[in-house]
């Protein structure tokens, strides 16, 4: 085995949004103090943590002095700069490493190294210019989908095209951002895999989810997923082969189209997932705790799931509904203790359970 | 229904050891965000609050800077001074009342408050100086458990003393401390219930939990007790007796002993309570969070329990186990996050489920 941090360490996290709020609080039930990174002027993570340091992810002093304060460096966004995660490196361990962050970051990279594992995605080429639009549509057929090669999540920075013509103006929208042509998978279902990977090489994957998202958002997620036996065996054995091949520590998020002729990696998310919140109430070691377990070096704990579940995010004004939510039996309510309600912006969740079919 | 606190207002919690710690956290998944006020040099719940005010529980000051700070105060030990509780509840609602906290912190107030409701204690008698030992004595028999009227917990302030001689020595010790004797009941086992009464008036109780305590710090907890229906019910029923006399807003653990003729309450504690620490895992709405829901005057959640347990405390050198305890399966394991380990100090537990009987 490898050294453990013990507990009374320092877990630094950069972002300080909810999956940090959840993080840090895992990572207090086993006795350590999390230290948050978060350039923006709320962190609702900071609010259960022992300190926040607010600068930017270029701001190389902060950054030494908060390596400087921690133990192990993880994150809870995947769009922290890798010149930070880089820059962390050379002071503390950083988990997972930075070369997750650097793949899962570019949609071209990522379709690349997925397809390098022998790993089904949707057909996609490359767009380097309004002139390499035709090529484009010759290898994805139309419709397809249009998306910038980086910050993209929660449906920013893609849109479904019909024609050439919209796919020209999409690429002009995007103001010549780097961008991709996705081919689209007439798909069944979208499902999830959450896997974690210790510091020893030890993968446990919780079941699938299945996963429905409204204007790219996700909406819903269920346990366990309506697959075939199969196709739950191949999501799982594909999120390892992921995991092993990055030599990955800590939690990944792993998003799959099931098909008719069977699976296509749609993406992966190197931290926490939305997807796998059900896990706080539906499994004795959550997601969460997990992810704490593996970047400290300690053994991964128990995933199986011991109940059905269906989480649904509180998106905007969703999250009024509180007092009815606090009152309706069997509903575990989570809120994240955000200031400002925005559309489309994820305010909480609630989890209900059944008992396991 | 009495107005809810809305999520994203600040609870502020008196003490900043593990209970305020697991409160915190509590507080956290419902959107609030906590201020933890705690006189020593470490409090473990600062770790997971956004404020922590380090100051005297007399410094009028920071009491009313403290106060200006939060929506509603409650606190997690019962030897908050008195004053102190009354002069925040003077600027902002203090739940649990003050007046619980004035009973519960004397244990003369708190058997003669007791048998004021019918409920059964051991036979006690109130010792105003050596002099009064002999009387005493002739009320309770011996052996007797001479304990200072104030400041006990975990064991500290009593004594077991089989004859006048040592009631006498032992009195000595105890500095002329207002002390009062109390016979000894003649168990079959020691059981806990876990209460906690609304905003609103309603009620729900925990199932008891069955306690086995050594040198006078609680080891372990059990559930189910081993009760017969009728004893779970009396205890349930005198659990609920004293939250609607009290006219309590919060959690409360009520002690008691369990003897061939019927149940005698020993204490209770306004407090969430080291017995109900299994109620996290084993419970949909745990005591912290119901504890936090009766403060923010929010619906109670269910407290039905899902699964049987045990709950161990991890005390002094015990949590240096902590290596293998998170590679047994099926182990909860909770650590506090407290920097120096002390003989009898609590410094985790673990909660081990087994399916429900």
């Amino acid at each position: 085995m490898p050294e453990a941090l013990p507990p009374g360490s320092v877990i630094g996290i950069l972002g300080g949004g909810q999956l940090g709020r959840m993080l840090a609080i895992a990572a207090a039930r086993l006795g350590f103090a999390c230290h948050i990174y978060e350039p923006a002027a709320a962190a609702p993570a900071a609010d259960v943590a022992r300190a926040w340091t607010r600068a930017a992810w270029e701001d190389e002093a902060a950054l030494a002095a908060f390596a400087d304060g921690v133990d192990v460096v993880t994150y809870e966004f995947e769009n922290v700069p890798v010149a930070t995660a880089r820059f962390l490196e050379a002071r503390k361990p950083v988990r997972p490493g930075p070369r997750a962050l650097e793949i899962a970051r570019d949609r071209l990279d990522e379709k690349r190294f997925l397809n390098g594992l022998g790993l089904t995605t949707a057909p996609f080429a490359d767009i380097d210019g309004p002139d390499g639009i035709g090529r484009a549509i010759a290898a994805t057929g139309l419709p397809a989908i249009l998306k910038t090669r980086r910050m993209g999540y929660d449906g920013k920075g893609q849109v479904r095209v019909a024609s050439e013509a919209e796919a020209r103006a999409a690429l002009a929208r995007f103001g010549g951002t780097a961008a991709i042509l996705e081919g689209v998978v007439a798909f069944n279902r979208e499902v999830s895999v959450i896997g974690v990977r210790g510091l020893d090489g030890a993968v446990v994957c919780y079941d699938p989810a299945e996963n429905r998202h409204e204007a790219g958002i996700l909406r819903e997620s269920r346990v366990p997923a309506a697959l075939s036996r199969r196709e739950a065996n191949d999501a799982v054995l594909a999120s390892g082969r992921i995991l092993n091949a990055l030599d990955y520590v800590g939690v990944i998020g792993v998003e799959f189209f099931a098909a008719k002729n069977g699976l296509y990696v749609n993406e992966f998310a190197p931290r926490v997932h939305n997807s796998g919140h059900w896990t706080i109430e539906a499994c004795r070691v959550d997601q969460f705790q997990n992810h704490i377990r593996a970047i400290a070096g300690w053994p991964l704990g128990d995933g199986a799931r011991q109940w059905d579940a269906t989480m649904t995010n509180l998106i905007g004004d969703a999250c009024a509904a509180w007092r009815g939510l606090a009152a309706e039996d069997g509903v575990a309510l989570h809120l994240y203790g955000k200031a400002e309600v925005r559309p489309g912006r994820k305010m909480g969740h609630v989890t209900r359970l059944l008992p396991r079919t």
